[in-house]
């Protein structure tokens, strides 16, 4: 029996991107040999690679303005540093809105003087800041589109004059924004856009080459853009599932196309989360991520029998992380609007039990 | 038709290997779902971290031994830098073999003092130089076993008294030392032991923690360790085809046994190189390679009949390293004995047209 899988990452990928990923280990399109077998200099791949970073600025919205695709490793705890190294000189402004905000702001820290710009850790990052101040001598502001763990999510876009650094790991591709206000966006694949393994950067290439540090090469954007994102081997499995995960959305219609299915599930979601009374959302309502639906049982003595109901229904993934507790509802890109109906149908009928 | 594949990275690996990989990509197990869609933390995919973990280690005789092995990200080029950030405090020595070698000390010189106890470059790396001496103050020697481009190998362990750093990246497991006389080991996974996309390192854990450095925490190998090689997302495909290929190397009989048929393609393939008047071998013979045979053409003119006649036999990878020219047959454990066979016949075929 195929699952309703509402992991939080890595998460569901459309079942035909499964279906080529698995083919391609076994032939990679009839050449006899597999994709994971070839070099990664070879035609067939640089082809690959070539499409998923034109892909990746294609649905975007960014294709021939100043910005570059990069395939890279190392996930986002990695970019915490990159970002840093590459665009850190003597102070930037971190929003923090949850847990992996505050990561990136430990790691930059190590580098140089951070400020934190507005945090919402106050009421355990159940909001989203707003109405802060960003200095225009700063060297960016760095902030995090969706947060997994709390379930909040930016809906409007800083408006500053620095460059504007985005960890965009759990909503990228699920929305329909001006993604040309970001100067740089990363995002582990894990979520919207592939399996575990690879992390996409967007760069706009006119913010690089402006600190005074000899930076590592294996960090330095410059050299991932000049050598094509093949610096050293990439992940070529994660590059390659990634790509045919683009094609998919593509093929649907784009970023405009899924905002459509993705808002249709969310609205299904938290209309049962505040219309059922054994359930209470853990997000602020303006805040609530379109991705990650948290919310909590309004009575305890209830989560035996919810769980077993879960299970049965073959429901997957929906435990909340351990720091805000209760449960998680990621509806990622691929997850079908008939998983969000069976995972409703399971909370209306513990009501109608209770 | 399946062909003789002599990639030099990635490379083959075993069919059984990619026929389960291919699997577990549509559903893993009977789970319902694919390996890649489920989270790291779940018991499924913990299981394999550990497993594969653990035979990193068993395979090399170092269980019990002080030794943790993790699957990192980011290719033995990240480990350049982060044996550096977490090794060198003062100065630390380096063995030139070639072009990796070369890269680890750039990198480590950004953070340090590097003295390179020894260098080939002088012949464009076709030996490796003996009775260099290594101040017993130094940080610790870093090393590379083997060197794909050129096609030299380290056949004798330095001896010394400070921790002993070693790139194995295109020779781990392919062949029977002792493994105990290294510190720390780091290997990607693309030559011997899986896909591109993760790296193994393994490390003594009494070396760590003497640096005054505040290291990041993505480059932090106790951290690493601390997590259970989870410090954040592990890149899941590429650890899971890689815990198959250490299973399928045990199953075979380990590293020993596997020694014995690579000796014997070796063997082959050095024998043809050597006795047919058309090729002659780039590297000095008491370093030859195990791994990559590296060889040219002595009349240039057969080029074009030559490479004709490969293509036909269903040979693929053999092209030379730019920086070599000619050819290179790289035979790492996956590759089987007929395999080499075909490509002596092809050479000895070239020489009876000649």
């Amino acid at each position: 029996m195929k699952k309703h899988n509402f992991s939080a990452g890595p998460s569901i990928l459309p079942p035909e991107v499964l279906l080529k990923a698995s083919q391609a280990i076994v032939d990679y399109n009839n050449s006899g040999l597999s994709i994971i077998e070839i070099s990664h200099r070879s035609k067939d791949f640089v082809d690959v690679m070539e499409n998923a970073r034109a892909l990746a600025l294609e649905l975007l919205g960014l294709e021939g303005k100043g910005y570059k695709a990069l395939f890279l490793q190392g996930g986002a705890s990695t970019q915490f540093l990159m970002v840093a190294m590459n665009l850190l000189e003597k102070r930037a402004g971190y929003l923090n809105t949850g847990a992996w905000s505050t990561k990136a702001i430990k790691e930059a820290k190590k580098l140089d003087d951070i400020y934190e710009v507005a945090s919402s850790a106050d009421a355990n990052f159940n909001y989203i800041p707003k109405g802060f101040d960003v200095p225009s001598d700063y060297d960016y502001l760095h902030c995090t589109s969706n947060n997994t763990i709390f379930g909040t999510q930016l809906k409007q876009i800083p408006q500053v004059d620095i460059p504007l650094v985005c960890d965009m790991s759990s909503d990228i591709y699920s929305r329909n924004i001006d993604y040309s206000k970001f100067d740089l966006i990363y995002a582990g694949a894990q979520k919207n856009m592939g399996p575990a393994g690879t992390t996409l950067v967007i760069v706009k290439e006119d913010i690089l080459g402006k600190v005074s540090r000899d930076i590592p090469s294996i960090m330095d954007y410059k050299l991932h853009i000049k050598s094509g994102s093949m610096l050293n081997t990439p992940p070529v499995f994660a590059v390659y599932t990634s790509m045919l995960t683009l094609e998919w959305l593509k093929a649907k219609g784009g970023v405009a196309a899924i905002e459509k299915e993705n808002e249709k599930k969310a609205s299904l979601m938290y209309s049962e989360i505040d219309l059922n009374p054994l359930f209470k959302g853990f997000a602020a309502k303006e805040d609530r991520s379109m991705m990650n639906a948290t919310f909590n049982l309004t009575n305890d003595n209830l989560k035996e029998t919810f769980e077993t109901m879960l299970v049965e229904a073959g429901i997957s993934g929906v435990n909340g992380h351990r720091s805000v507790g209760g449960y998680r509802a990621s509806m990622y890109n691929a997850l079908p609007l008939e998983s969000v109906k069976a995972l409703v149908e399971v909370m209306s009928e513990l009501e109608s039990k209770a």
